[in-house]
């Protein structure tokens, strides 16, 4: 059985998701087997379009989901968008992957995807609303189940 | 000897605070030995009353207190409280349990409740302004002794 | 061979890299091999001057270091600076050591200062941006190495 890296992404700022991909592309591409668990402000990498809509979303959840779009912003020095379109600029320059290119190299090397159903529940976001690349839809107690089997347990 | 979850909770955000008290109780009912580290804004979870005031607090201490309530803010789109009004009124809608019943539903399952004994020397709380649920109140050296033996580390 | 405390410093908040600094001398102190990743934000605190400047740092990347100095800001009510001017002021009157007082503390008990790469590569840094302090210079790879190998994994 091969080691395991396991992290939670809470956070959806471009900075920190930045940080878990390079994480998680490096640990896949060196045998490490990986998972990220995707939950709350996460969950909007994985969302199919801008703002989610689903059937039967109240009017906060909608809400919700127009607060939390696929547009990133930084944890600090957002400033009102100014930042993250500095950084993937720079980024560009200095020759780093982008996040979605990232994200494409993470489900060659065999990343898995996993949605928190909780938070799901909670945005009123179902399957359909997700990008087909998630793996799976599940619970706290099944992240738990992998986190107590992985060597690296990370919350970003 | 049981398997065991260890979390510092150093954040005082709601997202965030619900995030570590899902896994906390999740873990816990599934036989994980659960122990949630407050330190910082997380201590804010603890306080008895809305503005801890301890004797001998100095101005900046007081100022802390003030600024760390007991009304939790969003990590993100706080929007001066109706970020967290709204969370609350979709969480409602949907279901899920409130923080408050979460920390009820952890103490009930055994999670344990200890307080970094640093942070509350810098916020000047004694055990007298915490709620009666906290089980201790201890250093880095004891978070790190209990964190070595545990198979799941996070830094919420 | 020891037991090994790794911690990622992603964040350049006062408080939090307080937190990693706090467990970081106590886990040295207490027989743990304890080595600090910086990355991102996490880097300002090895950056030799204010403005690190390098030779051929594009527009975006001096940006990026003008705006992340070594002044840290709280991750909460930072309020232009007034809520860090406040917090070290408060640590002083508890006695608390201030974060340069933690940083000399760690070297003395061993802590390791590892830089990222790829962060470095980002803001345009080289070693000679960096405090003397910096041990090494790695990728990702070299991170999850120690990883694997550490019985405490933080993301702070």
């Amino acid at each position: 059985m091969s080691e395991k890296l396991t992290i939670i992404l809470f956070s959806g700022d471009l900075d920190k998701t930045l940080a878990a991909f390079i994480l998680a592309t490096t640990a896949s591409a060196s045998g490490l087997e990986t998972t990220i668990f995707f939950t709350f402000w996460g969950l909007n990498l994985l969302k199919k379009t801008y703002f989610a809509r689903g059937k039967g979303q109240n009017i906060g959840q909608k809400l919700f989901n127009f607060m939390s779009t696929k547009k990133l912003p930084l944890s600090k020095f957002n400033m009102l968008g100014l930042g993250p379109w500095m950084m993937k600029k720079v980024m560009k320059k200095v020759g780093m992957a982008q996040l979605e290119e990232l994200m494409a190299t993470a489900r060659q090397l065999g990343v898995k995807y996993v949605a928190c159903t909780t938070s799901c529940g909670f945005m009123g976001l179902s399957r359909e609303n997700l990008i087909p690349e998630v793996d799976d839809m599940v619970g706290a107690a099944a992240y738990l189940a992998l986190a107590k089997d992985s060597k690296i347990n990370l919350f970003i």
